[in-house]
């Protein structure tokens, strides 16, 4: 029998998930938004990711149900979950990447270092934490937000009445920090961990543009102390599959920025740049199978997005400018800003990689 | 637009350009033979090759038609050509990769070494060649064969009666050589030209077992020979996409033993040992998109084809046996010989990952 996977979700990240479930022999169904997603290719069903039935229909027949996006409602897992659907990562432990306030709230509870925060639900509240930061705080909805959104930086209550009326306000301090990394890992339900090499990102307007692999000049012990953060969350939290933590880096090391529990943008430079993709390691991980190895191929690896448009004239024009580049479009129709693809460049020296990666990216840029 | 390639065949060969193609952000369209086909994600068409009528209708939606292998009829071809359907590699150069006895005479008219050889009509006409050789030669029908099939050490004219009731015998001197190689490139319509590392391949009963690249201790010299030949050979006969070229090594240099106009096992390697794959630079060839770079990654990479059956115990059992295992399921049923996916093992140590690579391939085996 060929085991069967089913991905929640037709976007990127389910995208490439196919050709590693291919390379194992697995059968991928996505259940996917529409018929023009990004995994359409692997799209064996479309329809509502918030309809119970819907979900419940999906995962009939399949082995192990898992993720694209961490936006399905946390009761409509535990409900197939009572019913005795696999789901990795489950919902107790999805639900902390779902909702930031209850992250807060659960690793405050273990060691892993944390910036200052708070649980807002009156202007009193907002006003209180505002005063005792500096007058500044980062405000942030609790469920929903991705790349930026739902997220902003305030100096008064009036900035966030408008999320005050729909609910609570998750506030933290607003980190001075040298550079922001991600440290993944992969964890199987027998508990097994692999630890990814730590990355650098680089967002630019809250979105991630840029990862290099390894994080320039990471220390030994910068390196110890992430994988620490990651495992403990990893396991904590019971995480199966892939988790990715993103960190800020601050002068005696790193604070937990936010956590994903799938494959995640930053790990897209370890399907060149390390020996398992973290889309293999994920289905490996969710699979129960044996992890993979992820020392780094290459002694630079960078990811660098392509935003707006990933169509054949923009890759042929990045494989033209090196043939150094690695694409990887995700068939979505040209939108500005939208992440539409990336491409990784490896190499011995890290100014080339990244100024080949840059050049590249710009080539073929509608104007 | 998005560009279409269209490929006759649903083998592994377009199985592996399913991820390639998606990566490229390219549409892949399959004919394939069957619904169980190793193909079958990409399959838009289920038909036979060989009936033009199939292949015009699938042709017609397409930008570019290639292949999974050479069987498709050479004037079938030529009709679609004249039609005007983008056939690559065209029917002019494929013809050389179809009919092993018109290969011979063309690759004679090039500088290109050979191996004794001649084309028999009669049983006088075999036990000529027999005498010239030493009382033993290689027979070869010259269309149809592949792994080993189609092909006999032959001592005495009775042994291809059969054959020569037919049609045509190829016969070739037994060549003397010490191991066998494997010379890949890819040419663009524009003529633009990629060299492939030289890999060595070892074959079991006439089919390949296992490839090392790069080939261990090649010369320089014998690199830029075989360099020589597959690109003279590319272009003297207009080929597009990628050529392998098989080879036999010699005292004095090696011989052209095969050709095939497409991926080939041979490069299956390049898939984690090179910056680009076999399957993405002959997509990359066949649209007249800018080739990638192919230098190795790694200072050896080993492929080991899994022979039988690689469903998901035996391929878990492989990854068990080491993370460092990049694993390919080919989605076949299994079958005793078959050639049902391979794992590639990379490193620094040529003994390590040849070890490991052979161990894992056994891990799983059925009894």
């Amino acid at each position: 029998m060929t085991l069967t996977v089913g991905v929640v979700g037709g976007g990127q990240l389910a995208r490439m998930m196919i050709p590693a479930a291919q390379a194992l022999g697995v059968e991928l169904r996505v259940l996917a938004e529409g018929a023009d997603s990004s995994a359409r290719l692997g799209a064996t069903a479309i329809g509502d990711y918030t309809d119970l039935e819907t979900v419940r229909k999906f995962a009939a027949e399949i082995d192990v149900l898992t993720f694209d996006h961490e936006h399905v409602p946390t009761e409509l897992l535990a409900s197939l979950e009572s019913e005795g659907v696999v789901v990795r990562p489950g919902s107790e432990a999805l639900v902390y990447a779902q909702d930031k306030a209850l992250m807060r709230a659960r690793l405050s509870q273990t060691s892993v270092p944390l910036p200052a925060w708070s649980v807002a639900q009156s202007v009193a509240d907002v006003e209180g934490f505002l005063q005792a930061s500096g007058g500044e705080a980062i405000a942030k909805t609790p469920r929903g937000g991705y790349d930026g959104k739902g997220v902003r930086v305030i100096r008064a209550a009036s900035e966030v009445s408008d999320w005050l009326d729909a609910g609570e306000v998750l506030l933290e301090e607003r980190v001075t920090f040298s550079r922001e990394l991600a440290q993944l890992v992969a964890r199987r339900p027998s508990g097994d961990i692999r630890v990814f090499p730590l990355v650098e990102t680089v967002q630019q307007d809250g979105v991630c543009a840029e990862v290099i692999a390894p994080a320039p000049g990471a220390s030994g012990e910068l390196e110890t102390q992430t994988a620490e953060i990651a495992t403990t969350i990893a396991n904590e939290l019971n995480v199966t599959g892939v988790l990715a933590v993103e960190l800020f880096q601050v002068p005696d090391g790193v604070v937990v920025n936010e956590l994903a529990m799938r494959p995640h943008n930053s790990g897209h430079v370890f399907t060149e740049g390390a020996l398992t993709s973290q889309f293999e390691q994920h289905l490996r991980a969710v699979l129960d199978w044996p992890l993979g190895e992820v020392s780094l191929v290459h002694p630079w690896s960078v990811m660098v997005n392509l935003f707006g448009d990933a169509g054949n004239e923009r890759i042929s024009a990045a494989l033209e400018f090196s043939g150094r580049v690695r694409p990887h479009a995700y068939g979505k129709e040209p939108r500005p800003g939208r992440k539409a693809g990336h491409i990784v460049v490896s190499g011995d020296k890290l100014d080339d990689v990244v100024s080949i990666a840059r050049g590249a990216a710009r080539a073929g840029e509608r104007a």
